[in-house]
């Protein structure tokens, strides 16, 4: 991490004017696919979305950081946290991801960076009071935004048991003032903008305050004709950046380059959809929509549908019909309870795997694409044409 | 769990009544020997002390429930667990475990029954502030006991960073008012004592405060010499336990048998001890003294010795000298640096392997019976003769 290669963009704070000629990949990497708990054979939720230098994190349950370890993503790489929610199949990783990162984050790349976390209020306190209580100190600093939710989203019995959420006392040592988040006029939380990505978040429903995260990359630059610009004697160097970013060129033979001549039509960014538990979604439909990838949870198969809605998660059908209303290209389903088996199962007769949960969503998304997730699973999203 | 096997014997309250003619098995099983954070091939710490029907867990880092599914454990035996002291790797995994166990406590044995959970002042903070935010409701009650410390187990720079240790507010709903246990005169703890089991602790040096725990069986009725007492006519029955409790009980014969006849003298109960972090653990010497089995951490090789202390950890030679100071019949070293591969690596020239630590150990406790704890590792503890 500390030669940058010619492919490489910067999204991190220190590198975040450097620009590249070539595609960024991005992909989804699968933490963990289980519900409820943790288990031998399946991670809690936890989900990487990498790009090419920065890692972003969405939701820790307990033991996201050796699913972490054993995946081929660097833990130093990570720069910013989601949690969708308190449950702590989503948050109970957290405090002891934090400690192991300080040794990852002696990367000299990563000084003065800080680890921006996000997610509902109260995650302030348990952050501060794990880190305090344990009295761990971090080799780096790191702040937590809490989005703010109004009184609807709280649970029904929210009054007769009501845990203050507010972090009280003096900021952990290595903690920085994090922002309150508030809803914006259209319902939904903006959360982040840089050079590449704007950041939204909007509730769901659960049984407690629940988001979803919308990770939009910006309209990106149409691709050069390279060929074109070498025939006419210009060799790769900085005039293509200067004619990529909209400016006129000179040929070596006099003549103008028109930025329209050799650079094609500016592309679309790509949107990834990533829900925490749900039984309704509907409030991130609207910067939800056309989605190139929609991560939802599948947790309980079509027919204990009013159980799994009583618990607040969908069923396949309730994935499917959401993916088919917003449009999106690729539906990945996760979040399964334990009694499905992972799809290489070879049990006994009468066993359920989660191909079930598969063609459950696959019948209610009609002509879409849709995967299982299973731990370590890595989906390539790739860039719009 | 729910037919009694003649050789039960009842440790749970339910069953604290039932005595019984054979002895009682005792095992330690390893669930993590990490030190500092989880690894794919080590957990932190947690490891079980298990009798017939009960299991109690000594520490519970990030990752313990795993380790407890992947071992022959059965979660819904744990009774009672005892962290050594707060820091991550030793109880980060505790509020997901005791989410967990609510599907374990389904159990109909465990039903009326108490989770007591043991450890430093701030325990019952965290606990309740982590199932709070989480909005975690249980199966079952638990109840934190607190081990009050005077001012000097404190780290040095408490006062410039002096977190809260208090648990405010109402009880969690399935929580019940804990103890504050304080220190006794000689400077030990006392925590429980029921028909089988006493239970001490005492501090010992580390970066905050942190409890050696001693698990000491009480004297176990003599061997019955059943081949005798058939052979005057006696068949196993309640006579057997009569005589056994110490009463003459009369054979068919009409002549008298006494206790001193048939049963063997009193043998005196198992003693376990388990330290937590440490890198000085004099005050726990008096209690400690003659254990069949002491378990004490070996971080890193004597010749890190000064870095070592530094972290307030041990060295092979200070675990190897405590035992025999102590003169305990069979020593377990455990928490090993991730610098040292398990002994069954093949890895390449030069890597240090836990087999070092063994090897270093053995020199300061010769004739004593030594062993490197593994993941899983189960260790029988005999009773004594």
């Amino acid at each position: 991490m500390t030669d940058n290669k010619p492919g490489d963009i910067g999204l991190s704070p220190r590198l975040g004017s450097r620009k590249s000629y070539q595609k960024v990949n991005m992909d989804l990497i699968f933490l963990g696919t289980a519900s409820a708990h943790p288990s031998p054979s399946r991670g809690v939720s936890g989900t990487v979305l990498r790009s090419e230098r920065e890692a972003w994190l969405i939701d820790c349950g307990e033991g996201t950081q050796i699913q972490l370890m054993r995946s081929n993503v660097r833990p130093g790489r990570i720069t910013k946290i989601f949690i969708t929610h308190l449950h702590g199949d989503h948050s109970f990783g957290l405090p002891g991801l934090m400690c192991t990162l300080s040794a990852a984050f002696m990367d000299p790349d990563r000084e003065g960076s800080i680890m921006h976390i996000y997610g509902p209020q109260g995650l302030r306190k348990y952050v501060r009071v794990s880190l305090e209580l344990s009295r761990s100190e971090l080799s780096y600093s790191y702040v937590v935004h809490e989005l703010q939710v109004p009184d609807t989203e709280f649970p029904h019995d929210w009054e007769t048991w009501k845990p203050s959420h507010e972090a009280e006392g003096s900021l952990h040592p290595n903690e920085k003032t994090g922002q309150a988040i508030f809803m914006t006029a259209d319902g939904t939380y903006k959360l982040h903008e840089d050079d590449n990505f704007i950041i939204h978040a909007a509730t769901i429903s659960h049984r407690v305050p629940c988001f979803g995260y919308v990770f939009l990359e910006k309209p990106q630059p149409g691709r050069l004709d390279a060929e074109m610009l070498k025939a006419r004697g210009i060799k790769p160097g900085p005039l293509y950046a200067r004619i990529k970013a909209g400016h006129e060129i000179e040929a070596p033979d006099g003549s103008v380059i028109k930025p329209q001549d050799v650079v094609g039509p500016t592309r679309q960014g790509r949107k990834i959809v990533i829900l925490g538990d749900t039984k309704e979604s509907s409030r991130i439909i609207p910067i939800a929509m056309n989605a190139d990838v929609l991560v939802h949870e599948a947790t309980l198969a079509d027919e204990h549908h009013d159980l799994c809605i009583g618990r607040g998660h969908s069923t396949p059908a309730m994935a499917g019909q959401f993916a088919a209303q917003i449009q999106c290209e690729h539906l990945v389903i996760t979040h399964f309870s334990q009694r499905y088996y992972p799809l290489s199962h070879q049990g006994k007769e009468g066993d359920e795997t989660v191909q079930k949960l598969l063609d459950q969503t696959r019948a209610t998304f009609p002509g879409g694409k849709v995967t299982a997730a299973e731990d370590f699973l890595t989906i390539s999203v790739p860039a719009r044409r």
